[in-house]
């Protein structure tokens, strides 16, 4: 029997910002991302007893390691507090989350702050392109490479040709949803990158050739981000609940998680899973174990799907990955409108990466904060309605490390 | 009541070596921290359920990101097993051996492998000494600073020198035990420096100015290394000790443990520290945390430290933290042979960081890999005759994060 961790809710920088042109840098993104969580939960900054950072390179993107060291830098009254930074490329928000929850589970902590965490708009789009790829086996895969990622990712929609067919309009169409969900976001990279009414996919510079297939529109874009979030005993979370006349059940918790690595070449993954009903099946294996843990019998037992649709390529592996059809029939999802906002099962309400942004390490922490948005009717105009539980999925390198949960009440 | 973790043992590659020399990259050196693990513990790949990664800075090191992803990449039956990695500077192979210890206790997995690990001979020492100073404030604390570490830890004796008064040859003489304690290490980086049968440090390159009070003797080396250790619940260390007709009672455990993090700037450390009696309180309070964890009233209860000895007035620093001496007398351990090899409580057997070498992400494992040997009687030449408990001291930073533990039996 795994003690209960609660969401206890966060904060998200407006992914549109670019930091470097305020004259900002990650340590004021990681003091509003501090204090923007402890006014949202309002919470005190003494009662935070650990916090975990989620970075992928803050090492490459602004020449500085050991983040957890900031924390009491900003607030004395985090000095002594336990603080580490946990990395696996884009997953690294994915991964602070499960390290805060499992010293929660283990009762070392009753209240943790995650916080999701990259400034990326501090070096050319080559060089930064170039840094992505060490999320890859740089050497074999990206070294000397312009922009590793797109192509990566475009072999994985090769691959979905290949065993199954595969149309561009699909993955238009997932383009589509996700920077129209964006609009209705405040906080998203995208939600006013369309002045006119429509939004023009088709022509102009987001129809351009990207890399293989992708055009880049089918591309989430980097950008500066942080996504905070209160993870929280039972302990705590009743007495929290207590102080503001909330019931216990009221407030959500991680239902169920599941954390799979496969091996790091693109290649290798493809190979390896050639026998496979699922093109990555290994991610398949993290959300059936997340399902699994939150004891739900299938996808359809969440009202929504925060996914990593780092390209579109990714987001319609998703759709089949997350069983909402079967193995190579996502087409058929999107066709139906399934994952349209006001579909059966919107995915990505939010707009996702590619409509809301991608600040790698922040990424898999706002997708909690997201769901925990939706689930406790915070959404705004993004809401889903009667949203009781919803899935994540993060993922970091070409489907290398995936983190998924399902947070709900 | 927390869920006892067990120690199964685990491996050290050579500190001596440098791999870029001998056409190899850290992805070797994973294999070679995973390979001899299991010899050593003879465990099969197979039963191992998770590997948490310490690393400080791959990223800059060695152009490699998300070093989890390589598990299953130099091992198929590794594919689909959870990874990730953990980051607090000079601290993460400490964190990395919470963050295992952790998801233990939380009963998510029975066997985790732990490697901490670090290629830096790959770049000239200025830039190394360069992309060290991520691990302070870079911005303020490093940025045009030649080799900004040995500066920061010299002002840590010149605090004990304002506060105390502090003695050269008392630095000279905790150098000078390191690098003979080394001799006897057939791992250690510098057992083989001294081709003569004197330890030479008072003149000659070791007696060189390094930084402020600093000699180069004063300084822990980086090298190229990992570190590799199998943590595990008490169901599986039952049945691993039954079938080596073991009894469980005679496999060590991680006794104790502390985790602090001070503010990240050595000025703001200090300034803060001002009304404490030990210099560092935050590193303080993480061995009395690991202490009062463990159950052990006092110091005098272990046989043996492995402490951080990146300069030697951080060992310097240690002797009064971990309450060998009132704050200040540090000194007087010194002189009374307390730390000698042979005396009281013998601090870095091993050679420490000094003597040993100091791939940085892999010294907290490191660390503990000595504890586990020295408990279990497998320190060959510098074994600590009866030792039962060992207490170990990880620090990242200029004191930033502190990560001690108690192992023992």
């Amino acid at each position: 029997m795994t003690a209960p961790v609660y969401l206890l809710g966060g904060y998200q920088t407006d992914f549109a910002r670019n930091w470097m042109k305020e004259g900002k840098g990650i340590v004021e993104m990681i003091q509003e991302a501090v204090s923007g969580a402890l006014t949202a939960a309002r919470l005190e900054a003494r009662e935070i007893e650990v916090a975990h950072i989620g970075n992928f390179a803050a090492e490459l993107y602004c020449k500085q390691g050991h983040l957890g060291g900031f924390l009491a830098q900003i607030d004395p009254s985090f000095s002594g507090m336990p603080t580490s930074r946990h990395e696996a490329a884009c997953a690294s928000g994915g991964v602070a989350m499960l390290m805060a929850s499992a010293e929660i589970e283990a009762g070392r902590y009753d209240l943790a702050l995650v916080i999701g965490i990259e400034q990326m708009k501090t070096v050319d789009p080559a060089v930064g392109g170039d840094f992505l790829g060490t999320a890859a086996w740089y050497e074999q895969e990206a070294k000397g490479i312009e922009f590793p990622f797109p192509k990566l990712f475009s072999r994985l929609g090769d691959e979905y040709e290949k065993r199954f067919g595969l149309k561009e309009e699909h993955l238009a169409r997932i383009a589509e949803i996700n920077f129209s969900n964006a609009r209705r976001n405040p906080l998203a990279q995208t939600r006013s990158w369309f002045t006119n009414e429509t939004l023009d996919l088709a022509s102009g510079k987001y129809a351009k050739p990207a890399a293989g297939r992708l055009r880049v529109r089918d591309c989430s874009q980097i950008t500066d981000g942080a996504a905070s979030i209160f993870l929280a005993s039972e302990n705590f979370t009743r007495q929290y609940a207590d102080r503001r006349s909330l019931k216990l059940e009221q407030l959500p918790r991680i239902l169920g998680w599941g954390h799979r690595t496969a091996p790091m070449k693109f290649d290798t993954k493809i190979f390896e899973s050639g026998n496979s009903p699922c093109v990555l099946p290994h991610t398949r294996q993290a959300i059936v174990d997340a399902f699994r843990r939150a004891g739900l019998a299938d996808v359809w037992r969440v009202q929504g799907i925060e996914t990593h649709d780092c390209f579109t390529t990714s987001e319609y592996m998703a759709i089949d990955h997350f069983g909402i059809t079967k193995p190579g029939e996502s087409w058929k999802a999107i066709e139906e409108g399934i994952i349209d906002f006001d579909g059966r099962l919107p995915v990505n309400a939010s707009g996702g990466l590619i409509g809301g942004g991608h600040p790698v390490g922040a990424t898999g922490t706002r997708q909690a904060l997201d769901a925990f948005k939706q689930v406790t009717g915070q959404a705004g105009d993004y809401q889903i309605d009667g949203a009781q539980k919803i899935a994540t999925l993060n993922i970091g390198g070409s489907g290398t490390t995936t983190v998924a949960m399902v947070i709900g009440i």
